[in-house]
Order: structure tokens, then C-alpha cells, then sequence
């Protein structure tokens, strides 16, 4: 069994990046022939989708549909990263947008590992959905078990 | 392993509710230092989300969000409760909007345990996302498995 | 622990098939009393959902939903399949809408296996949604795993 944090430099306020070489490197290192991947974001406005990414044209598809779908303005709603009870704030930003989008996304995944690699079907492909960028260091966790 | 069910009565017809304390706390009671939690619902309209849930304004901003997309007139729709083909159907609702906001959020949810609690980003929580309350005895299936 | 596939020709566009009856047939066959299981779509446009599917006219209020809130008119996107770097595309077809809409169900499901059967509450079914049919040949891969 291993884990494993995975790490991007976002570019854009919204970006889908393709992630499963990364996440076959992984599986190639565990080692692990047969056994199951768990993947998640470890952040509210980064998801996670099982999609056709490799087709740079639906990508923007994706990002068009969620921004159309959920206002680009901010100030229509109440969230200010301020308001969390925590006090960690440091830079206030209102990004409910970011987070609503983030929703709308898959939270977490599991696949199946089989034969070295991810079970995927032939259009298929794991990426992150960045939805509030540009930012530096987004982690995405990743958990290898054996059969 | 173990397994648990979180029960919670729901004060509203949409609320979302933190659950990471429960879940830490099944965590320590498990004895389980590190491994793997599955939770899901066992409702229909009521889903579960990883979201910075700690901050009430954002939660109210998704519950607008979703109320405002999904009309909240269930006539809109076909579908009742008395035309399941089981026939158990006790109280008749119209609640179709309640169904579909409820597909709108994550159905189930892996997450790594390590170190003897969840592991999350400084931002997550892990709620759930009532859609048809206010209701008593609201099941939420837990299940710890070690590494 | 066992993996499988099931495979389902769908018959229209868009289609909800309840498939429980199927994953506790599998289950019964893998002798597992008490375990998880893993189940998720092989395709782009076929998606999963845990919902009251036993309910017809549920499913059609599902279908309504997407249907009327991601135009069905492909030109509207910028998504061909033949964009997509492989060059595998054989039949090229502007589907984005059901991408859009398979991004908004659920990609990846885990459950548990308590006494033989899946745990899911008393109005829940599994069902596959299919957003891209009529097609033949549909995947959907099982996996189940003892405790």
C-alpha cells in the first residue's frame, strides 16, 4: 500500500489537466499490479472528473458550461473566505462561484488497477478540475492498495 | 473494521450539516490508526459533499444556488412517491426537485485515514446535504476499514 | 475478491436502467458475505447514480432536468470526437451535451456488502444513466472485495 500527494502550478482561473500518466507512474512504483486507487483533492474549489480530457475542445466545453451555469460574480453571494470560523483566512476572497462549481464535480474516486495500470475505457482519462486559479501547489491525494 | 450508522434528525427543508467530528470520533472509537472510510447516504434527498462547510454563508449560498436551479415547484415534475412500484409509500410527496439536487451532490465518498483521523485539506469538511427536511432518524452509513 | 463487467445495449438517448437485481446476483456468485463493492461506468456519456430509479416517472423528471438544462444542440460546443489526439475516432459525432451531462451525475460508486447484498436504504436503487444511446455494448465495471 502507498501514498502519495500529487502537485500542480494551476495556470488559469479555470483549467482541466489530465492526471493519469502521473497516476500510472504511481501504480508502476507501488509496484502493485492489482488493487484499487483511491484519488481525491485535498482543496474546496479543485475536482476531480472521469472524462474525455485528452480532447482539448470539451475541455472548454466544461469550463464554458460551469461558468455560464454558475455566475462569474461573487458578489451575488455571501461567501467571504473571512467569515470561516477558523481565523485562517489570510487573503479574503469571494469565490463562492469557485466553490458551487467545485460541487457540481466529482469529490472523490476510486478505479480499479489491474494488470500495472488504471481500469479505464478507451476515452476515458482521470483530470483535475481547477476552479479557481491560478494558484501554486494544489495537492491531490492518491492512495494505492493491493488486491 | 467497522461499520456505524450516524443518525440525525434535520431542522430544515434544505441544511447542510458538518459530520467531521462524528466521523473522527468513529475514528478514534475504532481503534483504527490508519486506513480507509467509505460514508454514504441511505436517502434519496439527502446527499453529502467535501466543501468548506465550516463557513455558514458559503453553505447557504449552495443551498440557494440549487434551490434557485431546480424549481422548488414539484408539480413541475411527474414523479410521486406513491407511484413506486412497491407500493410502501406511506405519506405521498411531490418532491421531485428534492431527487434531483440530491443527484447534483456526491452519492458516496472515500476518504484516507491517517494518523488516526481523516484526511482533509485545511479547508474540507465532510457534510451532509439535507434536501427534503426537516425529517427525523436521517441515516448516514459509515464504514472503517484499516490499511 | 472478484471483478467483473456488465454489459447492457441501451435503447434510447437518454436512458435510467435500475442495475441492483445485477450487482447482488454478482455478489451472490462471489460467496462474499460481508464486503465492497466498487462499481463505475467505462464510458464518457454513461454515468451512475444511486436514486429512486424503481420510480418511473422519476427517471423521465432526471432525464427532463439535464436534458432541458445542457442544450441538446451539439453545435452549441466546440467538442468533436475526431479532435481527440488518439485519431481512434471512428464515427465522429458532436456530442458534447452528453459529456456535459455525464459530468454531473456520479463516475465512481462504492457500497457496502452486509449478509449477501448491497446496504442501501429503503428507497435506494443503483441504476446506470445513459446520456449518449441509443449503443450497444455498454460497461460497467464491478469489483467486489471481501473485509
Amino acid at each position: 500500500m502507498i501514498r502519495s500527494v500529487l502537485t500542480y502550478d494551476t495556470t488559469a482561473k479555470s483549467q482541466i489537466r489530465t492526471i493519469t500518466p502521473e497516476l500510472n507512474e504511481l501504480i508502476i512504483q507501488s509496484g502493485i499490479d492489482n488493487g484499487t486507487l483511491l484519488v481525491y483533492s485535498l482543496h474546496t474549489t479543485l475536482g476531480l472528473m472521469v472524462q474525455e480530457t485528452s480532447e482539448p475542445n470539451l475541455c472548454q466545453d466544461f469550463i464554458d458550461y460551469l461558468t455560464s451555469r454558475v455566475e462569474n460574480d461573487g458578489n451575488v453571494y455571501h461567501h467571504r473566505c473571512a467569515l470561516h470560523p477558523s481565523g485562517a483566512c489570510v487573503e479574503d476572497r469571494f469565490n463562492a462561484p469557485s466553490h458551487i462549481r467545485q460541487l457540481l464535480t466529482n469529490q472523490s474516486l476510486m478505479l480499479d488497477i489491474q494488470g500495472g495500470h488504471l481500469t479505464l475505457g478507451q476515452w476515458q482519462d482521470v483530470a483535475f478540475f481547477e476552479l479557481d486559479g491560478p494558484r501554486r501547489g494544489r495537492q491531490i491525494r492518491v492512495k494505492i492498495t493491493p488486491d
